[in-house]
């Protein structure tokens, strides 16, 4: 019988010592017999996203642990979104976050979020899919989750180096940026800034006379007048994780980027309505797709935002919850997967400390877990039970090549 | 007196937990007291031959530990074997691993390795040596052990891009592979690729008259009547270890691999016939001779190939006693070396589980053993003591550097 192995990630787990935990960490004071089972019975050690002391984002933390090297082929939000709502991206594509927003009369922002739309945005995202911009270029423009949707440009001799139209958090009062070139002297950059300042404006006047915002404003609410964009990107083709190492794998997962990256990754996605990007997931429901898929796949991976979520909004007590939520799911499929020959690595793409409510550059604790590891002595999943194991400090791409090289399936190097 | 240094290379040597032992590896299940007591009074460490997660070939794990960096300056096969028979690559030679083989009258492949011929090879490869190519090119051809010898291809506009004629494993009933260039529109490739045919069929045209298979086929063994060619390369230019840190460096080793990547860092090669890359070799003796050397040289390097040949056999316990021989003769070595200032670097080019028969990229246990070195609190040479040592986790190009550093040779970086 074929190995498998099951990544777990628990998006940003790691933190630091609180005073409500009397100077635990949440990870350190939840109760969670099952990932202590995994360390005590598997190797452990710290891992770095890239490197010490380089604090990522949720794209490359997850970049990282999917196998791509986000110092080398980090293209930016734009096409990972794209990719996140199943769209397949074809080369030269450039990609751009977008918000549905409201303009008023005079063109001023008076909501970066459309009031923070959640009906309607796929039959206005539809009104503007598929437009023909005046040189030929096509837009495709995809709905995310609530305000959120994606523009894509296809066409000839399109570049990503552009600037944003939405001003950021605080840009309500002023008026969207123009989109310009990042560089002087770039044709290439000129017209597609040209293009998508083409698009924000015929998009503007199909949005203001749509049935569905014309409906929001006799409901008195905000109507998704306008579009803002972002995080213009074109994707390189880089060889599919699953590829490279002739692998199946599986996602179970929620959230709109890690999807994204997952799909670039070469990886099939199970999702479900029951499942958020936030603390309210169906955390059961997760583990049991990932055993369904464990039948498939030789990788499974499992995401779960909430710890993330929960830092970000400083409740440390409710990520200890969270924490505690999946560990005794954990406990669930181990029950269930006694007879597999099954890897298990728990990780992470970043910590985010309660304290600091942001990412921060900390290392987080990981376990590699399976029969023939070198076990080391280290029995609790912390972060600093974790520094004293024999993995000592690896990187997410070092982590994530051990655990395939355990799969055997990675290729040797030399003869 | 200077600081003399012994390099200890247990080649393949790493391993993962194995219920004949109880759970340990055939290092923490050797008895080896004097390896031991290197690690008690040293400074230990984990070490990833490139980094972690990467699986590497002997060569490569080789190329790392004497001072070159094979993500930069891999050069395949064909130049190290090529150094291994003694031969001086030039710049532009190309360097081709050889075997000889077996066809029948239809060209076709009955042996790849003329049933493992070990007798007059030497008057076989005579036979071709020197001669002439069509253009001017000169060939050179060298016997190495057994059935293997070393093509090198001299002249002006040579390029390594050709394929292999050799099918591989498994090769036996079918007809060798045209020899052909890698890239297409590569004029120099295309022309090394015929100047290989050419050789190829010319030797054939000799082979099969040759005295000595005219003897073999009355005794009715295989004649080695053909060449199959390999792994084409060509050495770049990289300055040899000893240059770089002007130390005088001396290898005891009898495996032709080593032989030629410690011919290209500038070391001297010590060996004997009653030294083999096995397990029968004269571990005791490869001991003296390392201990005549260290008089004359800065840094000796002695190899055992032992533990990765009983590794890549499964043979659990043949590779534990072999450790504990080597282990022996340390020993022995460290008594007559009481009144040399000496430091002893213990390590290997990768691990070859017992379990897995074949490298993987678990770290290998290093020691670090010398009269100033940072003495930590490890108690024993084996894969879990040692992730707990000072030297944490580091790579091998760091490792070597830091006992050149402790031999006070390494060049400050800055001012």
């Amino acid at each position: 019988m074929k190995h498998r192995a099951l990544m777990l990630i628990l998006d940003g787990v790691g933190d630091r010592p609180l005073s409500e935990f009397g100077g635990l960490t949440p990870l350190e004071a939840a109760y969670k017999p099952n990932l202590d089972r995994l360390a005590t019975e598997g190797i452990t050690g710290l891992m770095d996203p890239i490197s010490a002391g380089i604090r990522v984002g949720t794209d490359v933390g997850h970049l990282a642990l999917f196998g791509f090297n986000p110092l080398r082929v980090y293209w930016g939000r734009g096409p990972i979104e794209a990719e996140g709502v199943y769209f397949s991206l074809k080369e030269g594509d450039v990609s751009f976050r977008a918000n549905f927003a409201t303009v008023d009369s005079e063109g001023v922002i008076v909501s970066r979020r459309a009031g923070r739309i959640r009906e309607g945005t796929a039959e206005l995202a539809a009104a503007l899919d598929g437009m023909r911009l005046s040189d030929g270029t096509l837009a495709f423009f995809k709905p995310a989750t609530e305000h959120r949707a994606v523009l894509v440009l296809r066409g000839s001799r399109l570049s990503p180096l552009v600037t944003d139209s939405d001003p950021g958090p605080g840009g309500e009062g002023m008026k969207p940026l123009p989109i310009k070139s990042r560089i002087t002297g770039a044709p290439a950059a000129e017209r597609t800034a040209a293009l998508a300042s083409e698009f924000v404006k015929r998009a503007h006047e199909i949005l203001v006379s749509h049935p569905v915002n014309i409906a929001r404003k006799k409901n008195s609410l905000l109507p998704a007048n306008y579009v803002l964009l972002r995080s213009a990107g074109v994707r390189k083709y880089v060889k599919p994780l699953t590829e490279r190492f002739k692998i199946r794998g599986a996602c179970v997962v929620a959230e709109s980027t890690i999807i994204g990256i997952a799909r670039m990754a070469g990886f099939d996605i199970m999702t479900s309505p029951r499942f958020t990007a936030n603390l309210d997931t169906d955390v059961e429901g997760k583990m049991e797709m990932a055993l369904a898929a464990l039948k498939e796949y030789d990788l499974v991976v499992v995401h779960y935002k909430g710890t993330d979520i929960a830092s970000h909004d400083g409740k440390s007590e409710e990520k200890k919850r969270f924490i505690e939520q999946v560990d005794k799911a954990l406990g669930w499929l181990l029950n269930q997967t006694r007879n597999l020959k099954l890897y298990i690595a728990v990780t992470s793409d970043h910590s985010t400390p309660c304290g600091l409510r942001e990412h921060s550059a900390d290392p987080v604790p990981v376990i590699l877990w399976g029969q023939d590891v070198l076990k080391d002595d280290v029995l609790t999943y912390g972060e600093r039970s974790c520094a004293k194991g024999g993995l000592r400090r690896i990187s997410a791409n070092g982590f994530l090549l051990t655990l395939l090289d355990y799969l055997n399936v990675t290729h040797r190097f030399g003869s």
